[in-house]
């Protein structure tokens, strides 16, 4: 088919790709670009640094205008029009134009479904309130910058991704935050020990962190509204902003008979199909099957939704000689100030939810060489499979190189690679930009060290609580931040003080980052003892002053 | 063998590495340093840049002292002690103290040979003039920074990473810089187009750069020293710092019979050992089998020469149950000012020289999303195998960014991952760190439109010459940088105006930065056309004022 009507309902990240790749194939097809909104083609991600500012000009977030698609890929753009019905035994659609609300039937001979995902909204007491607002297109953007302007409170529901992206931005122009969470946990995509730097990073600037509280409902009036919390606080604000989440606009895709999963959203093969013929599905609104735990995930997020309009136009030309959609493994990444984290592939949480067999180490390193100006800490933590080693997921925190490192073990999850593999990574060494041994080898070191039996891991102190703990690390050190319980054994004296050491228990071992414990341990071993390491030092677990 | 006495010849990188190892194995193993020098395990890679003062302290480059591994891992270290023969039946090794004269004989059950390399110094007039000097350990750099403090004019000869570093830190304590090199490039491990933007970068910052000269002689008097150059042109100086290689200092090797390869390498198998039982060697001094393109490779840095001293350690105690060396790809980069380069795996010429078969694509890319400040180009070069797509190389050149694209492209190569991967790697996006399709997604589109055929790439605006050629760029644009010979047609009005190209010819197309290049070809192929892209764009390629 050289010719065809392909029809896009949804013109931003996905639609737009499809929209693209399939005029590369083809400059005779038709292709018509259905969008609700007035926009299409916007940088929804760009959304809170124009808020904060950063961004300064609102017109850098248009990527496209429906006239640039217009001339630049020859496409037909109906903006401000609803796809209101599918009629997939004669393949078409009704469109209703939210501009003169006329109706009208448009046939196609493909459809790619790209009508992404809407802010939740749960229908808590109050919710209406017009200073009760979410973030997902440029108007809802413009709305929260109106509103800010004669804030000076704000309460953000949700402290997810855009949950601190909007923490940072309205603290960086002045106003008084409130962030609330119902886990007890900032960013819950990752592990709750990865993202204690980030709570203190939030507290740090004055953000009114609220972990572990959930909204019963709010209260307000015509200037301010305030949040009702379950453990009876009150929060009030003079405007709120709802992140919470998104959920899948599948609802003209479920009156069409199309298949639905569990949590709503278009279930789709390899090739982006339905089990529909002729239509596709892309980005926010689908799930794909999940290459890591099986099962199959929703990864709400830009790069994805583009390659799988990609993959739907690849298929439209060349049916399954096209490259299939290979499932989304999730990378993710959150600035709050100068604080960086986040995660590729599966979680610690993810794993055991799902109950996939994993192992798990945490290292510490310098963002590059340690005698190099500016180096700072990352904490990386690695799951892997212990059948075959297989990396599972990584998580990473710290002030500088932590996207290095999740795009590195990014890839080395897409490419099927294991804690041997890390172990040998030769990544690009000079000393302003890594280090001979990078955080990543390390963590490479640690878990073949636990495969092969030279590490004992005790992956948290709290874990170590009322057993024999060794200190190995200089007086000084364990004086500012001293292990409850330990007993002060330096590891270059360690050798000479073994009677210290009870032999007929096991000893824990316990330095700053997790390096030298590990070494101390070893000597233990050596000598005959039951020598654990606690993985990640006392540096990251131990309780500091905020 | 539990208690084994290891001796090993070379305490920096490699040496330190198997040593350390070794210890984690077991506390009763006996372990002998010999190292030449007064220092052990210092920060080599950091030794330019104390002398520009950018680390400020010569005690950081110490990164453990012969008393330090004494105390944390119970080694004996003998410094100033040098091997003068092995005698490999014997098992022994004869040993002369620099200190005092004195010889000994001392036994080994395993021997591991990290001597490392040494500057090379060709035999040519005035080569023996004090003001000539190297730079390869702490003395070397004392002697520098002590005949910099005098000196106002200095000579690099030598663009490799280290003539490279030397002049960016020479110029910021204030010198003239003339750096010789030569090939007609700097960077001769890069493929020449990459190193542009560190050649201008040079200009700019007022290196005087030399380029495709080489050195006849020397000529100097008691404070000055001269260089006569193969052009016929005099680069006189204060002091000539020569940065022109190295050399495997496998002399000791070689006498004991130890197999060398042809570059002078000791040969060794993937644990690490020489044809000679018992004995090892790792780091500089060897070469290992290439897992890219065949035969043997010597990668003379860091990184590798530690995982090969792990290695080493590791098959001395658990034989063959311990993971083999996988060989070097050789990942490198430097800073040069505001820029930096690098690269990974095979260039394009060590392809050719070596018969490999390859293709190739260039891309230019932001480094974080265009719309967020900050974001600056980022040009990738990926070669691959057209074989299976695997990727044999890749090189980066930009201002932000580039080791975060070598690292991952690095990992990718370990993994024998191919072109399609590269389509679908998931990278941390978010604004500030990354792009929803980053430069190396879009490699990975262009090469696998090179496949398909979408994508018939010219790789360089040279190869168009005297072709029919389109330039899509704004006018407003191609004013500031106009392509020669070119017919501005902006892409917009492309399928309006293909009666201005002639179909009976090729039709090359151009733009700023190789992308709209291809649509323009696309939408001329889709009409019949003969089109092709030129690769890089006109951004990259065309010459600039300097």
């Amino acid at each position: 088919m050289n010719s065809p009507h392909i029809v896009i309902i949804g013109g931003v990240a996905g639609g737009a790709s499809a929209a693209a790749r399939a005029r590369r194939h083809s400059e005779s097809a038709r292709i018509t670009l259905i969008e609700r909104g007035p926009d299409v083609s916007f940088a929804n991600c760009g959304l809170p640094y124009h808020i904060g500012g950063e961004i300064a000009e609102r017109s850098e977030l248009a990527l496209q205008t429906p006239e640039s698609l217009r001339t630049l890929l020859n496409l037909e753009v109906l903006t401000l029009t609803e796809a209101t019905s599918i009629d997939p035994v004669q393949r078409a659609v009704t469109l209703h134009s939210l501009r003169d609300g006329t109706e009208s039937v448009m046939a196609y001979d493909k459809l790619i479904l790209s009508p992404g995902a809407s802010p939740v909204r749960p229908p808590l007491a109050g919710i209406g309130h017009e200073k009760i607002l979410t973030l997902r297109n440029l108007q809802d953007m413009d709305r929260i910058i109106a509103a800010a302007a004669s804030a000076s409170r704000v309460t953000i529901v949700g402290a997810g991704f855009i949950g601190l992206e909007m923490a940072e931005q309205l603290i960086e122009i002045g106003k008084e935050v409130s962030l609330i969470e119902l886990q007890g946990q900032v960013l819950p995509q990752l592990d709750p020990e990865m993202t204690r730097p980030l709570e203190r990073e939030l507290r740090a600037r004055g953000v009114d962190l609220i972990l572990g509280d959930g909204i019963e409902g709010f209260r307000g009036d015509e200037t301010a509204v305030t949040a009702r919390l379950t453990s009876g606080r009150e929060v009030p604000a003079d405007l709120v902003i709802l992140a919470i989440g998104v959920r899948p606009d599948s609802q003209l895709a479920r009156a069409a008979g199309l298949a639905i999963g569990p949590r709503g959203h278009i279930t789709v093969d390899s090739y982006q199909r339905t089990n529909v013929g002729d239509i596709y599905a892309v980005g926010d609104v689908c799930e794909s099957p999940d290459p890591l735990v099986g099962g199959h995930t929703a990864i709400p997020l830009g790069g994805p939704a583009n390659r799988q309009g990609r993959t739907a136009a690849d298929h439209i030309f060349w049916g399954e000689k096209a490259q299939p959609y290979p499932g989304s493994i999730g990378t993710a990444i959150v600035r709050v100030f100068e604080v960086a984290a986040g995660l590729t592939g599966a979680s610690e949480k993810r794993l055991a939810a799902t109950e996939t067999p994993y192992e798990t180490v945490t290292v510490n390193g310098p963002s590059h060489a340690s005698y190099f100006p500016g180096a700072e800490t990352i904490t990386l933590k690695i799951l892997w499979s212990p059948d075959d080693g297989c990396l599972l997921g990584a998580e990473a925190v710290g002030v500088d190189g932590v996207d290095k490192r999740l795009d590195v073990l990014a890839t080395a999850i897409r490419g099927r690679m294991t804690i041997d593999d890390l172990v040998h990574l030769e990544l690009a060494y000079a000393p302003p930009f890594g280090s001979a041994k990078d955080v990543i080898n390390v963590a490479g070191f640690a878990a073949t060290n636990m495969r092969n039996g030279l590490l004992i891991p005790v992956q948290a102190l709290e874990d170590a609580e009322g057993e024999q703990i060794v200190d190995v690390r200089p007086p000084a050190v364990v004086e500012k931040l001293p292990v409850p319980g330990a007993t002060n054994i330096p590891l270059p004296t360690l050798r000479d003080r073994l009677a210290e050491v009870d032999q007929s228990r096991p000893v824990f071992t316990v330095c700053q980052m997790g390096k030298t414990s590990y070494f101390a341990a070893r000597i233990l071993a050596n000598h005959g003892y039951d020598a654990r390491s606690i993985l990640g030092g006392a540096w990251h677990q131990a309780p500091r002053p905020e």
